[in-house]
């Protein structure tokens, strides 16, 4: 595996590997890998001849410095974890090298798909990922690039800008991966206590819920919320920031559950902010 | 030359032509050719391998459809002229196919660039831009591409955002050229009668009263817009959109003209909207 700093480095090994005709998979993180990481990787490395996953904890689009200063780290850790999956390239590009002169000031938005959720309760985040997401595409080139359905309006909002702006990257949303309980793999877990751990639990607890629900005929989007809402607020460390029921094409809002439904969640455990969205296909 | 209409097909090329090492110039245009596109087309031929030339009247870019509809076309003369000039690859894709499913939903704008002039009288026009640029660049790949100052917001806007999004595309501004009496080329002065080109050559008399009046050594922005605004609207057929007189490193505005100054003017000749940027060297 190649550990590499430099974009112009990068970008040349990239041109030769796209003139030798190989396909390019790309894995783009945050770092502090979990299983949900290994999963995206283990899929890059099953569709691409090379896979490369990049760690940057990206100053664009974190909103509240202090997330951004708490956001854990494990370089060392995660690099034996890329090497373990066989990626071929490590991308590990230092903070004031990637944006030389700052954060471009640049806006980028998808408006239909940024209306709701975390567009509206993290003003700037998404267009924070697009910079990073452009710059980065721009450098790896991928063919084909993987993200979970964890963070599933990240996952639209990127696919949409790779297809609006012709990057010619597939973009893939892969399954969550959960902790035994249910809870959502997330580099921000470490940051809960046991306390904190023990009311996140009550998430997956309202998405089982949920289902039940919905098994049992419920169809009105409003009776959820308000169920998941009483099951997460029966800790009163828990915060909740959105609970939403939409359209998991457009993430707009409906009256009556059918079809495929995505179920979004926010929620600040204590001090950590966790986000969960679950599919759900009701049955006629 | 080889004329190509397909996205796929001209980006088979261009892979190809990367791939040799070649550095691709690029001159993307709506057609109607005249001698400031020739210009143009003569820098890239100087500075790169492989020279490539678009043409598409981008929907994205018209707040006003009627403009849209009335754009000047004429591929036949353009295709001749891109081969006297030896260009290599003429890119005509068709407007059905350039976005299919319709111009994407995506709003892309330089903040700081975009304050003022025709981001701001015409709503909407350099979002369409920076869609088109986003699309060709990812087709074309550019390693150089010309722009004229006689759109200098614009070519200001692409060039800085080519750099925030890292496409790795260097973007050239060149010196406008004009008609004998000063006029800018523009593809839309063919629309101009008798009586509307007359009035436009108050646009270049304008400026050059203005480099008059700065040779006097006059420093206010205001006196200078003033008497050029006098002068433009001298025909009753002239209608000012706007005068600026600006930094040109930022757009930003001036209390006294020192150093390099913009000045910027959109004027509408009749139905006819004109715009052009003189740079000006204050001397102390």
């Amino acid at each position: 595996m190649k550990i590499i700093q430099s974009k112009d480095e990068l970008s040349e090994i990239i041109s030769q590997i796209k003139c030798s005709g190989k396909k390019i998979g790309f894995v783009p993180t945050m770092g502090y890998l979990h299983e949900g990481h290994l999963a995206l990787m283990r899929e890059s490395k099953k569709r691409s001849d090379v896979s490369v996953v990049s760690i940057f904890v990206n100053p664009a689009q974190f909103n509240d410095q202090k997330d951004f200063e708490n956001y854990p780290k494990n370089t060392e850790s995660d690099s034996e974890k890329c090497r373990n999956e066989g990626i071929d390239i490590l991308f590990l590009p230092e903070a004031d090298k990637f944006y030389p002169g700052g954060v471009p000031d640049i806006e980028m938005k998808i408006p239909h798909l940024m209306k709701n959720l975390c567009a509206v309760t993290r003003v700037g985040h998404f267009e924070g990922v697009l910079i990073v997401i452009s710059n980065l595409f721009h450098i790896v080139q991928p063919d084909f690039a993987f993200f979970g359905k964890k963070d599933y309006q990240q996952y639209l909002i990127i696919k949409e800008f790779a297809r609006s702006c012709g990057f010619g990257t597939e973009v893939s949303g892969l399954d969550t991966v959960r902790e035994p309980d249910g809870l959502a793999m997330s580099s921000r877990n470490a940051r809960l206590g046991q306390k904190e751990r023990d009311s996140a639990s009550l998430i997956p607890r309202a998405f089982r819920i949920a289902g039940d629900l919905i098994l049992k005929g419920e169809k009105s989007p409003g009776i959820l919320r308000e169920i998941m809402s009483d099951v997460i607020l029966s800790s009163p460390l828990n915060r909740i920031d959105y609970i939403e029921v939409l359209n998991p094409e457009n993430l707009s809002g409906i009256e009556s559950m059918k079809g495929d439904v995505l179920v979004a969640i926010a929620v600040f455990v204590g001090e950590v902010r966790l986000i969960d969205n679950m599919l759900f296909k009701i049955q006629e």
